[in-house]
């Protein structure tokens, strides 16, 4: 069986049609990979693209869109809402099938290094591949952004893991490193008070006290004139869905709040869904790798 | 993407150890299939192999595992617990990804006339196949058995659907169609009462005027001293698994019975515990197809 690793690499042009293109080229002309999907964001300036493939696919595939973007994307000449700090901004590699995380992270401090040995870009390794606990965080590592990163590699702490202590002048900072696979789960209730969507996302995420691999804002959903607990389940065996839904229906009941319904946003491993399946059918015992079907299909 | 067929042919011989390598070889010697799974059984007298494969590779398997059946199986000789007409006994396809169930019983009725032209065996077609809402039950169609299929096919409503009225001398008659996937699901009760469990089972199953795709029976776990609803849910989307279940939780507490769990036997599409997932969850407009991940890398 071979492994499967996912890639999401973020770059950030989501307007010039002819670099967008140059990436899905790039892309597909990897063997032993995928390109499963892609989006562009003209206000946030950014594309984000879904691939999947085996060990060195992924890892050839991930370089060469790097190398790409670092030739046909000028970071002091990018405006766009999204926070970014390079041409490639991040880089995540995830485990799909029959590799575990600590391989992912080789996989990510491979090609980290690559990228600063061939192209000259300062990499920092973040998530489960970060050297320091502040490096887990992105939104840390990418505080400053392209414009502030030549002073904050010279911070003490800020030190790049791969590269000099000098951005690339055009391609910037990128961020390499392994996670989990995110599900982005959004719960409705049945009131037009955010402020109760905000409470209850304050008590379920971990920066809240809550569980540690949720995070969550609330949302008003204008359209529907109701609030909304959006999320991010970061590790859906750390902390499962249903256990996000189940107290986010009981602490709702404070305030004589209901659950009408909810969203799961893009793509998600079916493992995520059957393990909930598994919780409110009581299923005992049950061996996810051995008894669903598809994972016997899947080269 | 390539059509996915499952096919699970059982044989009618559980105990020659020869004889099911000869199986399991030809099952592996034929492009575009997958040999998933076989399992013999000596008390029945019987093995039961799951292949699966593309559309031209699952009709040439299904054949040439029919084939070498027929040229190694004598009925005449055969003894075992479990009811049985013919050297290979029952052929099912089953749709699996990107194929219709009326695109497997086309592929049935291929198969069955390819035997009956090459072999000399009679077929009936059954389930989804089937001529006759009578001819839909595997348990009508096999009645009587190898032994009393010479007489069988005489009477006026049993002509093969391809074939004479004779069945083949060794390898008798088979049964070949096109079905839903199985789930095999148990709940399990917080009583030593069998007599509950088969209360519940009645009211939960088809033929009690129930659920119209379950099948159940009440089953005592000796080792556990619980009483057990055991059911085959035969068609997921029809009957989903979830629904029985909270059926069954209701129909318990009339006796003051909580359910304690419940088991999945063997192979499970993803597909028939992510839909509980949703109703669980409340998922609104969920898009299996393109919102698991794993659809996408299928090939």
């Amino acid at each position: 069986m071979a492994k499967l690793i996912e890639c999401i690499p973020n770059f950030s042009e989501g307007r010039d049609e002819k670099v967008i293109e140059g990436l899905v080229n790039t892309a597909k002309s990897v063997n032993g990979v995928t390109l499963l999907d892609y989006s562009s964001d003209a206000s946030h300036n950014r594309s984000v693209f879904t691939l999947v493939g085996d060990e060195e696919g992924i890892q050839e595939v991930a370089f060469q869109l790097v190398k790409y973007a670092s030739q046909n994307i000028d970071m002091t000449k990018h405006h766009g809402e999204h926070p970014r700090m390079g041409a490639t901004d991040v880089v995540p590699f995830v485990p799909i099938k029959d590799v575990t995380t600590e391989e992912c992270v080789e996989i990510s401090k491979k090609v980290a290094k690559r990228i600063n040995d061939e192209l000259n870009i300062p990499i920092f390794l973040y998530e489960e591949s970060a050297s320091t606990p502040t490096r887990t965080n992105l939104a840390k590592v990418r505080k400053g952004q392209f414009e502030g990163m030549a002073e904050k590699l010279l911070e003490e702490e800020w030190a790049p893991d791969f590269g000099e202590r000098k951005p690339h002048p055009t391609a910037g900072v990128t961020a390499v490193g392994a996670r989990m696979p995110l599900v982005a789960f959004n719960v409705n209730l049945d009131t037009d008070n955010i402020a109760i969507a905000n409470k209850i996302a304050k008590i379920v995420r971990g920066s809240g006290g809550g569980f540690k691999y949720c995070k969550g804002i609330g949302v008003m959903l204008e359209d529907r004139n109701i609030a909304q607990v959006s999320m991010n389940m970061v590790n859906y065996e750390g902390t499962p869905l249903y256990r996000a839904f189940e107290t986010i229906r009981f602490e709702a009941k404070r305030y004589g709040v209901n659950i009408i319904g909810s969203e799961v946003i893009g793509l998600t491993p079916a493992k995520a869904l059957i393990d909930c399946a598994e919780y409110y059918l009581q299923i005992e015992e049950f061996d996810y790798k051995k008894q669903v079907l598809e994972n016997h299909l899947l080269n």
